[in-house]
């Protein structure tokens, strides 16, 4: 009775792995935050040097007076991921999330999802290891100290993977919130970092070879100012992400030799929003496949404009799937309908009712 | 221990409920076939009503040889709905389904889905659902015959709901493959339709006031001819929704009143790919609306280029997520990251592992 045992029990084909929240800490911890980390950003590095064979579009966005939600799709020809992922800055009043998401990889040959997943967490790791991944690039050689101004929920994962991919040894941390200082500090007392609570943003740069702003306003913000910002430093801007929010002064910018991910998203929300069109930025692509110079002299400032780009969702979504297999952390998702014959859908429903594996009725 | 607690056990607001597929067929059979399509209708007909309320645009599609997989996203400025949806006419020849779906509902205000669920089994629900209601308007008053022509997975339910909502009694049934109506004739066979298997498709045709054409090839082709539609019928062209992919002569549809769901969408996917952008069709709201006529006359020949719409797929999923209180037909998936302070995501991370819901390495 094949058709009954399928009914009962759905067949390979209709289950999609699927990486809960609590599945993805324990992907995370069997492999390592910091390797984790590291992993993605070799694939990320690995996804930007095939750029050319990307489907690249910018994400599209669904905007409310309190935040966005945005999916992020892309395609290499072979895969198909997107993202799924919303800003509310005034989530946290209630308790909940500013930045959640999840994601899909899917074969595109068949249009079936291989993985579905969390990406609240994952989205936090790929951010940080991009912005590793370009001051690779782009910071001065050496650099062990890191200033970071905004101490929320992406700081830690900045201060790790800058630890763990450049070798930072000392965090100098900022917020106008003393206690995002506190928590930042407590969460990294036992990761071989140095962590100097500033009383300024002026402090924090102090000494710093890499700053990194990563501050959440919905608004034009001058989180730096041009007069704080000496020569020869990498400036890591990841806040922003939206229409009308920066955290740069434009004086900064136009001293800087600027980076980004995807040119044409970058203009609609980075901080060269504040700049003409035509102002010369370098995508990183081209730093990493060598058709581009990053940084050239110790006196050069330069600015990785970071938005995030769905690439670099493709590259962690295609890291966790091949993670699976070693660690197993996931679950089987019944997502896709399996009837016995393919163009039998209604009998499928039909007989589940017979069977009983439908509700009686 | 409020944090250890919460550790080990995610709060509400980390869960999404989600509806799997077995779980769709036990909504689907708890509220009846039927009456779950009827539903569907008012929600999609309501929906409509307020047009202008939507934000609109083409679904986003990523294109491979053997087919493409969409997003179609829409919001009504307080939800965001979207689906994700693949059509792969091989697929059926290892088992796999054509089209396959899964969608997602979101609260805008906070970026926080509320609902996801499997689409396949939806997607064949909603889309006749949406036929029967567009026939409501533009089918002959009265009519007890309709032909199908394409006995594949769509077509079971597209006879259902016109029986349930036009109160058609009889179905005439064609395929090219004889075996796919004698699949349609069984499962139809305790519903009340008399179902006559046709050898030809002129035969189909014969008395029918509706003709309903659901095939899936993925080129140009005439399922019907000019000669072989007589006046005063209405025409539910299903099949379709593909640039490159039509079921009818361009005969017919220059002798016909032409209406569709979103101008933009149909011209690109729709049996109106054959004429000029400036033909005159009807979007489907404006009749619901009373703001266009829909049939006007006993010789008029009416044609429902149906291609599928992301509002369509929005109510679908209102209608589910309205439904699940009552049938509780659901699952909670441990979605969505929820740390007891949102800015400590990181220490989230940190603590599972300690407290032994990550895993111990």
């Amino acid at each position: 009775m094949t058709t009954k045992s399928k009914a009962l029990e759905p067949s390979e084909l209709a289950y999609v792995p699927f990486v809960s929240v609590d599945n993805m800490m324990k992907n995370v911890h069997s492999y390592g935050v910091e390797p984790f980390m590291t992993g993605i950003a070799e694939y990320i590095e690995e996804d930007f040097l095939r750029w050319e064979s990307f489907d690249k579009k910018p994400r599209i966005p669904a905007h409310a007076p309190q935040g966005v939600i945005e999916l992020m799709p892309t395609s290499d020809g072979e895969t198909f991921g997107f993202k799924y992922v919303n800003g509310h800055p005034d989530n946290t009043k209630d308790g909940r999330q500013t930045v959640t998401g999840f994601g899909v990889l899917s074969e595109l040959s068949t249009g079936y999802p291989v993985l579905f997943t969390e990406m609240t967490i994952l989205t936090a790791l790929r951010t940080a290891a991009n912005s590793a991944l370009a001051a690779k690039y782009l910071a001065p050689k050496g650099s062990k100290t890191m200033a970071i101004i905004g101490n929320g929920a992406q700081s830690d994962f900045q201060c790790l993977a800058f630890k763990s991919m450049l070798g930072i040894t000392d965090i100098r941390a900022y917020d106008i919130d003393p206690d995002a200082s506190v928590r930042l500090a407590r969460n990294l007392a036992n990761t071989g970092l140095d962590v100097t609570i500033c009383k300024t943003p002026e402090d924090a740069i102090e000494g710093a070879q890499i700053v990194t702003t990563v501050t959440a306003d919905k608004k034009y913000a001058t989180i730096l100012t041009d007069n704080m910002v000496g020569s020869g430093i990498h400036i890591n801007a990841v806040g922003g992400d939206c229409p009308g929010k920066t955290e740069l002064h434009k004086d900064i910018l136009l001293r800087s030799d600027i980076f980004v991910e995807f040119l044409e998203q970058t203009f609609i929300e980075g901080e060269v929003q504040q700049l003409d069109r035509d102002h010369p930025v370098t995508e990183l692509w081209e730093v990493y496949a060598g058709k581009a110079a990053g940084r050239t002299s110790d006196d050069q400032i330069t600015l990785f404009d970071s938005v995030g780009f769905a690439i670099e969702d493709f590259s962690a979504l295609r890291f966790v799937r091949d993670l699976l297999p070693k660690t197993g952390h996931f679950e089987k998702l019944d997502m896709l309908a399996d009837p016995d014959d393919p163009r039998d859908l209604f009998g499928m429903v039909l007989r589940s009712k017979n069977d009983g594996t439908g509700a009686a009725a």
